[in-house]
């Protein structure tokens, strides 16, 4: 089963990863899905799930994952803070699955090496969806929303004040781009993050 | 003529313009195409064309450009160094296109101002066409060579130290970023700029 189609192409695939609880509650969180290609042009599909997070609780009493493709920076934003309601989900091959995703794709997961701070899947598909194809071009706005995104889950709990400076830095200068270049979804997502993270909304909100 | 299914959303689309001088001499070059909104919900489209450019140059001799929507890294890293050899370009609307674009757009410009360094135009969609849709997940990767293109070609133009030691800095960053996240396609981008930066390349090379 090729997953190029479906929007998972080599290297790490930004996605939305949605799961259940063995009682059936819904979770949806960003993360990346690793994609390897041998020389023989097979690919295999990797996932690192960090140690305290609901997904890896989740996979580990289900085993199943699904991979929501989308480039909705809300979306990515929402699910890095908050818990999305039920009537953003929907139902695909009996796994929960977002309904404005690009595509679907249902996992099984194999455990093939546990970490300190991770465990590490091997992931193999069961069930592909394409939802919808379009063409889009690059917005600089949309990736400054997902860098941003990613340096403030680590902002917190980074306590090197040198580090936590830096990241401070990077995280206006990706502000200031979406403000630049972000259509009215970046900008809409930014600002979510700003409401978590004032300092960034001195550059951003004049 | 709506030209969001054709992939120019609000906020700044990066493309590749494609022009043609007055004797036919195609040319390439990544630029933005700046999508405004309006409270009536009309869409006007701008682009900024630096002086002493060749798109300039040959929108002044003919008043067309068209977008080559795409998301090929190497495409938009080769666009701001070298030539485009003439195996990459179409013919569209007896315009200048790329082959390989995902959906071409061809405008008329209008001037609407004159800066010092750059002419605004305000640009007026003629033809349309949308060559293949597709879905595709984020990568980290793409955007990643864009920044560090975008970085380089400021680079050589950028006469303060410290200005220059902060880019340096930045494209590293972003260097490790297609080195983690990107596709073969990002990581070819990649070693191109790097092959005019080689200070990238102590830290992608090993």
């Amino acid at each position: 089963m090729d997953l190029k189609e479906a929007g998972i192409g080599d290297g790490i695939s930004e996605i939305i990863v949605t799961t259940k609880s063995a009682s059936g509650m819904p979770n949806a969180a960003p993360i990346g899905i690793i994609t390897e290609i041998n020389e023989e042009g097979e690919r295999k599909h990797f996932v690192k799930l960090y140690k305290g997070s609901q997904t890896l609780a989740n996979v580990l009493e289900t085993t199943m994952l699904a991979a929501n493709v989308t480039d909705d920076a809300v979306i990515f934003v929402k699910t890095v803070f908050e818990h999305l309601s039920e009537v953003h989900f929907a139902d695909f091959a009996s796994m929960p699955v977002l309904t404005e995703a690009n595509a679907w794709i249902v996992f099984k997961s194999v455990l093939i090496e546990e970490r300190s701070d991770y465990l590490h899947f091997q992931v193999l598909p069961r069930a592909v969806k394409i939802n919808r194809k379009e063409v889009k071009a690059i917005n600089r706005g949309l990736n400054a929303v997902i860098e941003a995104a990613i340096l403030a889950t680590r902002y917190d709990v980074t306590t090197d004040a040198r580090e936590k400076k830096e990241m401070g830095k990077l995280m206006e200068r990706y502000a200031e781009i979406v403000k630049k270049c972000g259509g009215r979804r970046e900008k809409e997502a930014m600002g979510i993050l700003m409401d978590k993270f004032p300092f960034i909304s001195k550059i951003n909100k004049n």
